[in-house]
């Protein structure tokens, strides 16, 4: 097939005395996401999504939350090795549409800026990638602050 | 690219006092769906999928919250909007999928009504739009009739 | 239009006395998902997602789960139906990429078997097939474990 289609969901808690990674940047905020990794909730449900495209498994099995190599590690080293895998394929991302569901902060401001770091991972234009957010409206742990969740979907070709 | 995928979420508390409008119709219930314009949670979702796939921001961008002029709005007039945005950039929906999840009450029969108004409004026949729904089966805020959330994802194309 | 897209989500109860039943096989763990069928979270969400990927309504329109018929069904037959109907309508599966939210128990080592499974009733390759896990981290009803759920999203086209 020429076309492949992903979905990657991630959630993460929130915490005191972690940072918020978020799409590929730091975002200061009062509390931020915990994880082996950098716990950038959007990489990883993109990784997830290209992963997903061509069935190679998800994330936990490609960069173990218990190899010391990984922790603490920024999440777009995962995700330049997930686009390597998705071109060992004979692959390309087409574009990539995202949601984040966090209560605060707002993040629309930082968006350009992730689009931009996510875009260079997988070798294509930041319009190629979309960002959105949303909050949970205070409802679930969302909704509570006590965690964020990402959804993103992906679509790839074959030359 | 020929084709562009997008995802959309929505969420929005149910409260007495309010309507419950979904995909584009008013549903007669107990309990209605808050917020700024009418609450639509089905067509914001598919607003934001539509978006998404573009990269042109989400809902919340474009017809802000805090916006006098979008206060009670029919959403309806958003996703026609965005459609136009959409109709721009050079691309058309191909077809749109969204998943409604709430708990009461069983909207299956008001779904051919949907399709139709959604379908008007983005320039689509009817069955090139899907609306499932499925309960939360009494868990989280879902479960708990606190609130409801949808899920879409749709496909464009450039002639 | 030669390409569609399909998502699909599902949600059941996890309780003591029930199998557990995930994309197409048995596994063995102490509580089991509850539901009029065999409950298997995962198949179901795929099988919206093909239905809803052509605008058939969704799995609850076709399996009733008020129906005799399918108590105790294995969701397998309704994946199989599902790709009949599908095929009625010219259309094949592309790719399906899915997610299954779980806190327990790791599914990793089941994955292959699933995928085999579903790839089966869909008429494609086990690596056309694609199944992710997370959990929820803890929180929330699936972090609770009084349930599991699953996303799901297809591509389908036309000869
Ligand atoms: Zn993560
Ligand atoms: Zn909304
Ligand atoms: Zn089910």
């Amino acid at each position: 097939m020429k076309f492949r289609i992903g979905h990657g969901y991630d959630v993460h808690q929130l915490a005191e005395g972690y940072e918020l990674s978020l799409g590929g940047i730091k975002i200061p905020h009062t509390v931020g996401s915990m994880g082996h990794s950098d716990a950038d909730v959007l990489l990883h449900a993109i990784c997830d999504a290209l992963l997903g495209a061509l069935s190679l498994g998800d994330i936990g099995k490609h960069f173990k939350n218990t190899d010391p190599q990984w922790r603490g590690m920024d999440s777009k080293v995962f995700l330049s090795k997930v686009t390597e895998m998705i071109g060992e394929k004979g692959y390309k991302v087409g574009n990539i549409d995202s949601t984040l569901i966090l209560e605060e902060p707002k993040i629309g401001k930082y968006i350009p800026e992730m689009k931009v770091a996510i875009a260079k991972c997988c070798n294509i234009e930041p319009d190629d990638v979309s960002i959105k957010a949303t909050t949970s409206e205070t409802m679930g742990f969302v909704g509570k602050k006590e965690g964020l969740e990402a959804h993103a979907v992906c679509l790839l070709f074959k030359d």
